[in-house]
Order: C-alpha cells, then structure tokens, then sequence
C-alpha cells in the first residue's frame, strides 16, 4: 500500500520560500535579543504530563498531544484512563517548560537570568484557516528581578525587534493585573467573580461598552456593580489621563500598580523609536491564569489583532521549587509575523547574490572539479551558487531558477 | 504537590553556553550549505504512525514516541494493541519525512531539489551516556539527480562545512551497496543472505579479518565461500587500488559502481582542500536498509568514530508516488560534533564584545532612560549589552558575569 503523502491532520509542510524568511527573522530576532544580553536555552519538546497537566495552562491543557507510554509501563488491558497509558506531551507553550528549566539549573544561571528561547510548540485545536497544529514560539523572559526594569527592557528589545523587522505604527498596550482587580473591587463585585468579570471586559474590542453591560447583567452580576465599573471606563476615557484619575479614585492599594504602569510608560516614551506607542489599556486582561503583575500586548493596525504579548508570573517557579521568584515574559507571535511579512511583500534586505553553473549532459566527469572549484571560490566570497546538470528543457528550468531567485546562469559545454 | 524539576527521563536541558555554540555551528552549516544552493525546508515533528512503521526505518521503527488519538477517536475500552489508540509519532529521522514531503510538493519545486534541513527527531532509545532520545539531525538531501554530480557535491558540501567548522584530518569513507552485493556472489553467498553476511562485516574495524571470520562461520555459512570472500578483502588491501583490483577481478556488473567510486573519488581529490581525505572502504556497510548505490561516512580520527554519513536510496520516493526518484543525502552528526568541539575547548570566532551596564538601586527610574538609550546604541552597533540592576553582593555578581563573556562594566550610580 502506498505511504501518505499529506503531511498529518493539522500541521504543514514549509515550502523553500517561506522557509528562507523564516530563517531571516528568527535570524533578526536571534541576534536583537542577544545583543541585550538574553542568552538562547532550550528544553526537550516533551514534559511530563504531570507537569503540563498542573493548571497552570489554562485551556490549553485541553489541547495536549500526549505520548503513549512505552514497554512494560504500557498496560492496555488494565487501562481505564488515559492518564493510565500516557506518560509525557508535547509542550504547548514555552513559560511552564522554563520555569521547570529555571528551577532545576538556578544555581548555574546568571542572576537576574534573561532567556531567550525559540521552538515550536502543539496544541490539538481545530484545524481552521491559518492556525495550525504545531506552531512557532519566540519568547523572552527575565527571572529574578522584582522591579520593572524588567519590563522596560522587554519592551525595548521586542519594540527594536519589530522595527528591525521593518514593522510601522504598531502599538503597545498595557495594564496590570491588581489594577484590573482594584476596579473590580471598587465597583463592588466579588472576589470569587473577579475572573468571570474579566473574561467578558476582555471583550470590549469587540463588542463595546454596550455589549459588556448586557453580558455582565446576563451573567446575573448586580447590576449596581456593574453600572459603577462601566462607568469607571467611561471616566477614564474622558480623563485625558486615565492613570492619573484611578490614582485619585481607587483605594490606596491600587497605587503601586498604577506608579508601576506609570513609571514604564514613561520609560518607554523616552527610549522609544518613533515605530510605535505605548498606550494603557483598562480593557486589556490577557488570558493566561498565571500573570500576576503588569501585562501588555503587540497591537498592529493592518492586522487588526494582538501579534505578541506577556506579563509578569511571580508565582509559578514556586509551582516547582516551593519559593517564588520574580518573572516577566514577552512572547512574539512568530507566525502571525511570517503571515504579515508575507503578505506585504517583504524583500529580505542583504541576500546574497544567486548564480547557477549548468552543466551539460555530456561534460566529462573528470572535469567536473574545475566547475566545482570555481563555484566554491565564488562560494567563499560570500555568494549562492548552485550547479546542476542541464535538463532537456533548459528554458523551463531556467524559469523556475529564476523564480527562485536565481539571476546569473553560466553554461558548461564538452568541447 | 510540587511540579517536577527534572526534564523527562533520556532528553536534557540546554544551558546558554552551550546554546550559543549550538547556534554558531547550525549558523556556519546553514549559510554554506545554502551557499551551494541548498534551500532549507521543514516538515512536522510528527507523521503518521503508518509512514512511520513502513519498515524504512530498520531498527529505528522499534523506538518511535507514539500519540495517542484524541477525542472521540480514542476508544480505550475496546483497544486491543498499541495500533488501536495511535495515530501519529515522533519523527525517529528527516529522511522518510523529506520524502514524504517531496512527494506531495514534486511540482512546486525546482528540479533536481536540494534540500537541507535542521530539526530534532526522536528515538526512545535506552538512555545512556552522551545519547539522548531528542537529538537533532541536519541533513541535506537531493532528489531528481540519478548521475553521481549529486555525490560530489553533497561531499563537496559537507566537507566545507567541517572545514569551516576548523575540522581537520577527517577521512570521508566510500562505498556503493551494488559493490558489496557483487563481492558477497563472487565469494558465492546466496542472496537472501546478503544483509546478515554485511551486518558481520560491519563490524570489521573492532573484531579484524579474524573476527569476522569467526563469526561468519558461526553463522552457518560455507566456509570456502566465507574464505573466498576474505581473501578478496586481503587482496584489496595489497593491490595498492582496491578498485582496480575488483574491476578486473568481479563480474562485468561491477563495473558501474565501481567507475561511479572512481569518478567520485577522482573528482573530490581535485576540488578537495587538505583539510581531509577520500578513501575507498570496502568494509563500509551503513546500517539502513533503504540505500540503493554510494554509501559514506564522516571518519574522525579524534572522535575514533563516525560523525556523519549517508548514501542514495533511489526507491524512497516510490513507496509514496508508484514510481521512483533518484535521491541521495548527506547527513552531519551535530550532537557529535558539538561534543567534539566543546572538548576541544572551541572559541567562537567573531563573537561580539559583551558589556554590562549595573544599575545601583536607588538609581531613579525617570532616569533609567538614559541608561538604555546609551545602551541601545551599542546595541546597535553590534555588542552585546546587558542592563541589570546592581545586586547586594557586586563582586559576585561581576565574577558570574565574567565567566559568561562579560569583559567591560560600567556602573550607574543615583547623583
């Protein structure tokens, strides 16, 4: 029987095109991140299921690729769960397989510990258009600094990333976390509800203010609670200067959040190119359950959705070693860079030169090392060059050289 | 309960060192196989569970991380064996996927294609010292080239690469499966025995004439056959040119092959640097049972092992397509070299300077700016600058930062 010949449910094949501005950027943001002291690690695609299994996912822990245990372990007969024959998974994201890595090397990790880490990740979503299977994380996070500098420095490498990568007008929005609580708290909703709120604020994009309080009463919120918080929004649209309002209308406890936001906005503002803005985002929540600080998000206009994004989780090293330690994180959305950069017709700057030596059918193989010699010193000198044997029809394959980007063709013919 | 610290039993964690020589050396393999016209490609860390267990793989097949199905796919209840709960598994190599891929994207590519690929493939392997079950493999491959122009420059390739690499005294070892077939029936082996006679004669480099002779006649086979067969491997020894001594000596389909190696062997020794040399190796066997014609291998005295190899295997593709296609790779043992090179004491040639910039405390943050902005111009301009804020025990600090590279500091300090 013959073999498949697509490539599994949900993932893709990487065809030479796509793959050389793949290279490219990883190439950009490689060396942008290395040049702030963020040194590449890497940790096996593979966890324990324990560990992926742990909540700390959210609902991606729905979506695991899980590895089937192997020899005698694997007892099918006796098996009434899967947990019964799986053993490992696939990672889904690249925080909790370095947070494991953070907490089993600390000791011979410099500190503050800046990592930068670059690998595909799998979650078994529905396949639909442009979202596949396995897919590339590109992520920067900096362990043991309690204070925002942090974040500053996040936020200055991935902006210079972008700008590098020839990205204009893009936005970074930002919030925190006990901020978000702190208005919730002083609208009057419960504790136990904060998250609940959450899930439909983060909506606001998409469905106004409008539609925020009709799902908030749907959800049975008091009402009350609910007019007093979207009104709260309000205000601070009008303020001019959102922070500086909260600050005057929250509890005392909100202002170490909002001196925080206000200390890095400023930062920013006066490091920053002039590729984008930084914003704060009331509305901005973030999904992931783990964050417990500051949070912001890549916004670009012509995509019209978040390309990137992270936030502070201080507490998930102490999932693994029992003590917390300060952690902050930005991760580029790769794919969603690709698919722009694609789609804008970017030309990678800085390529070198494509030539093809064509040999003919009947050039004598004790001469081939003369051709060959002379491609390598071309070679040497930094440019492409391919040799290959004339087909039949060398006009077609010309084109298609061509197509390829190749722009000098030199021909080798038996004398 | 806490979280495991460990990563899963047989694959490890990366440290930056070791990471940042991993990226120098997929960078110095990546530009010059790319400068001979190699495009990279990528395929999914997983396939089907039924290409995988096509029988390409030989050994490799028992070692597969198989995935459990998902959803209401799985039925746990009724399945009987492993097959009924699986779908997918781990790639155990980028050969049968490259194939796959080749076969459904034939006509989107140029022809002959050259490929090169970098990803990490996956063997259960029983774990033992310097061998992991995640390791990577980087591989180039061309497919549409049935004339040994393909042979020449893959070694003509792979070769640069090592030299590139500061690699030197390496020994490229040849040989054509045909070639063995022809030397097994002139000693007088039946057919179907030819796998098991060249699994004992793989061993030739541990156990000598005498070992292998031991064993073949443990093996039940005719002694004057296995005599015969010997004397032609001492005969080869003392002819001075093995491969003329086999031309007139084997049947007339012999020849081919063997003027291929000539050729091969011809051509390499002109282009070739003195970085290493080609030898003709009758002995050379290569375990996988796909390969079709030349056969080789990366020998490096040092390592008293190989660190690389590969062949042509023409009727891959066929399993996928009905009808074949001349294909031959090359493939670079980089787990091997980079313990090589780590051994050595490698330096990485080039590397940018490494400043760290120490912010005190009680440095303001409205003034942190300026910190950055001086550091981004650097940056910049290529070196490498780390802003950390200054930690109680400076001294220790430095020393940790030194033993990473650092070699320039500069301290900022509030007024």
């Amino acid at each position: 029987m013959a073999l498949k010949k697509k490539p599994v449910t949900g993932m893709r094949d990487i065809l030479p095109d796509e793959m050389v501005l793949r290279d490219y950027v990883q190439d950009v943001i490689k060396k942008t991140y290395r040049s702030f002291g963020f040194t590449p690690i890497e940790t096996p695609c593979m966890e324990d299921i324990e560990n992926l299994s742990s909540k700390q996912g959210g609902e991606n822990e729905k979506l695991i690729f899980k590895v089937l245990k192997r020899g005698e372990k694997l007892d099918l007969e006796n098996a009434k769960d899967e947990i019964d024959v799986v053993d490992m998974g696939l990672r889904y994201d690249l925080t909790l397989p370095l947070s494991r890595y953070y907490s089993n090397h600390a000791n011979e990790l410099n500190q503050p510990f800046k990592a930068l880490q670059i690998g595909n990740v799998w979650r078994a979503d529905r396949p639909q258009r442009g979202r596949y299977r396995q897919f590339v994380q590109c992520d920067i996070d900096i362990f043991g600094e309690a204070s925002n500098i942090a974040e500053i420095e996040l936020i200055n490498a991935t902006t210079t990333c972008l700008s590098r990568l020839s990205f204009k007008n893009f936005e970074i929005k930002i919030n925190e976390r006990r901020l978000l609580k702190a208005m919730a708290k002083y609208a009057g909703f419960k504790e136990e509800n904060y998250d609940d709120v959450f899930i439909i604020l983060d909506k606001m994009d998409k469905i106004g203010l409008d539609g925020v309080r009709e799902d908030l009463i749907a959800c049975e919120f008091d009402v009350a609670a609910v007019d007093k918080y979207l009104d709260l929004f309000k205000k601070i649209e009008e303020s001019g200067d959102g922070l500086d309002y909260l600050l005057k209308t929250l509890d005392e406890e909100a202002s170490d959040p909002i001196n925080s936001l206000k200390e890095i906005i400023g930062a920013v503002n006066k490091i920053k190119n002039d590729d984008f803005k930084i914003v704060f985002d009331p509305t901005l929540v973030r999904g992931m359950g783990y964050y417990t600080g500051t949070i912001f998000e890549i916004a670009l206009p012509e995509f019209g959705g978040a390309c990137g994004g992270g936030g502070r989780y201080d507490k998930m090293v102490g999932n693994f070693t029992g003590s917390d330690v300060p952690a902050c994180g930005f991760s580029i959305g790769f794919e969603r860079i690709i698919l722009l950069l694609t789609e804008s017709g970017f030309k990678i700057p800085g390529a070198p030169k494509k030539i093809c030596f064509m040999v003919d059918k009947k050039y004598p193989v004790e001469k081939l090392s003369d051709v060959m010699n002379e491609a390598n010193k071309l070679r040497e000198a930094g440019e492409t060059v391919l040799v290959v044997k004339m087909n039949k029809n060398k006009k077609f394959q010309k084109e298609q050289l061509e197509a390829s980007g190749y722009t000098e063709f030199k021909e080798f013919f038996a004398d």
